[in-house]
């Protein structure tokens, strides 16, 4: 498997998970591992059942988009993935599954508003959703301006990657990273279960406004703030 | 087995599919593979319980709903799926089961709008709702008469059966079909997963509109179009 | 195990499949299987968890509801059960599920609509829902009265126990029931799977109306009627 | 393992059950065992998931939340229960899940109101959900205070922990408890299924009223009243 052997086995393993996690339905999501030293990431191919996977059939992709190592194509979001880990240089890993609640609220256009400690033990602002591309995106290089859709809207809300690690894209499906490719993973599944909660929350009272910033605060610093003390020392998740 | 022991093998298998994917409970449903040359199809016997089938109790019928070769009744629903042979000349399986969210669309008498890529990545248009048949058809030969509901509506609506490979009975269930029993069956799950999706979105967001006709076509023409690019040039989905 | 040992070895058997099939949470039902002829019934003992159910655990009670073999308690439900043997002759098996869609259908005090052929497929009528009884017939010998809630409802209808093998007791659960045990189990599946579509629909669309008649018809007959022609004759769902 | 051994077990085991039962995705959930004579309590080690948990990772704890025995720091939740245990003499075992419907009902701030027998079975009151702190109790000594706050809301409400086992936190989840670690899970298993029904209920019919109280009385009394019938002598639920 030659240089990235480690790099593909990384990869392979998170894509076997968000299948084993029930966040996928056949080939719809895909996860990268990147080497951000060597700037490349190993990405799964294109249309490849999770069956049919091996590490050896992870695609080697530098940041550009382009292929470096494989004899398969790469998935078709491969492009979206090139232009985070270009941007944010902190970025280990990337997922990307159609799971049913987050992708149902893409596809509502609608932000999941932070309603319980499950959401704030993980990022404290509600879960953001990118409007749908202007028509010239779409036509042009399409998953290359997904990518750009995120950093913009990012940017725009003035949100951290490192501290809000999910995106919803409108009318499309959620978006997923972290400093390692298990981690990107294990935001996905996050997400869905904040996903389907905020809409059984919403169905039951349609008036249920956002939590107070104070508990919002406490949850989100008792794991991850300065003075965290949730998880082992070396167990902390990262 | 005789002749037709590769299709009967084929419908066996198909029909397997659609039980583990979770998309029928006890016997409501059933898959059949065709051999357009022959003019024949391998199809589940009526009312068997799944853990009963064997490739040799599939029945081999004409397109004319005729039994060819068999010693068990064919499923209630033959009549349906010998029409659509008939009529479509490339498809080459056709699966029908009662699947909740699918089934719960049919129900409702409604389309499934199209609301995100999930779906634009099958079919650009909403999944078509056949309304409930007049009386005198229902009394009349009613499983061939659905046959010509289904024919009617893409007549109708000007769409292709090669474009456009499922629709919603009204007050009944999906059918789907595609080249292969096999990708019948897909399209059985990705239905499932589509009416899911869609449910759970107009209950977010009932005001929620067709996602644009830019994304739809860039979704649909990526995986189908003449410059797909959408997995490996020979796994790519039929 | 005596006299009656194949008749618990069906209900043992029975019981098991309710929790195969998912329908209940630790020991929240039960399913009896009587002997008509000899008047008598063997029943889940009352409380005991399925992973510690064994055919000789099976209580045996007459239709008055008294004991007749066995060292553990029957059901708390049995009196209902003995009254709906010793009512409708023809009955050889009875299910009582808490199974989740089924009761909040009991729970919102509502017949199911009859909205599709899954359910046209196995009563041409509403599921029906039995109001909550008076308080005196609740104080006094509840679960006896609760069989006469049930024969009450299907009297006042006009309604056949042999053509509707199910109901809902208001802000309780399912009862369902069949010539034998195993049917009644079955019925009990299907019965959910009726009231998880009819939840759907309604959600998707408040304004539907039950189907059309000539359609209940058609699917009923084509399974329960003289010239049914749906499963196999030696196999037909009885 | 020492002089804790047995009690470690006893958590370790009722941790996993909560696991295999679906409650809880992750880490994020706990159960404890407590000796009350001891004044001491086994739990749940913070942020270890559950594949690696074993006996001897359990903590022990005394009721002042001190840490008496064990290498990993116990659970970010562990003032809680230590409040629980020391208020509530009779209480045997703490469990806390975030599972879907019960949690959703917490973030919807809405007590789960008693619809039917599957309720009244267990808990003859609604389920109660406890309003969101003040923010000096969520800046000060947070998980030490949300015990009060359970504590609070049953003295206002006049509550008995021994009648009412379980609560919703506001904006949090549920905790519930019993006279043992493994009755404190089987309590949030049905917590869950009670919030599940109830949401179906109201989704279905948004103006149903609570059930009778003679209903509520003689299911809560066959179960738990002096004359208690269901269940067998030495199996009945404590």
């Amino acid at each position: 498997m030659g240089t990235y052997s480690s790099l593909k086995q990384t990869a392979f393993e998170a894509n076997m998970q968000i299948n084993e996690l029930g966040l996928v339905l056949f080939t719809f999501g895909n996860v990268s591992a990147a080497d951000q030293d060597k700037g490349v990431f190993a990405i799964k191919p294109s249309g490849v059942p999770y069956n049919d996977l091996a590490p050896e059939k992870m695609v080697i992709v530098d940041f550009d988009a382009n292929v470096v190592e494989g004899d398969l194509r790469p998935s078709s979001d491969t492009k979206t993935h090139a232009v985070l880990y270009k941007h944010w240089p902190e970025v280990g890993g990337i997922a990307h599954t159609h799971s049913s609640y987050a992708t149902a609220w893409a596809q509502s256009l609608k932000d999941i508003p932070i309603l319980g400690t499950t959401h704030a033990d993980h990022l404290a602002v509600d879960v953001p959703c990118a409007p749908p591309m202007a028509n010239e995106m779409i036509e042009g290089n399409y998953e290359h301006q997904t990518g750009f859709q995120i950093l913009n809207l990012f940017k725009e809300r003035n949100l951290s990657y490192k501290e809000v690690e999910m995106i919803l894209v409108g009318n499309h499906a959620p978006f997923t990273w972290g400093e390692s490719a298990e981690k990107a993973v294990y935001n996905s599944a996050v997400l869905e279960q904040i996903a389907e909660m905020a809409y059984l929350s919403l169905q039951i009272n349609p008036n249920v406004s956002r939590m107070k910033n104070t508990l919002i605060q406490k949850h989100y610093d008792r794991k991850h703030g300065k003075d965290a003390y949730y998880g082992q020392k070396s167990l902390k998740p990262k």
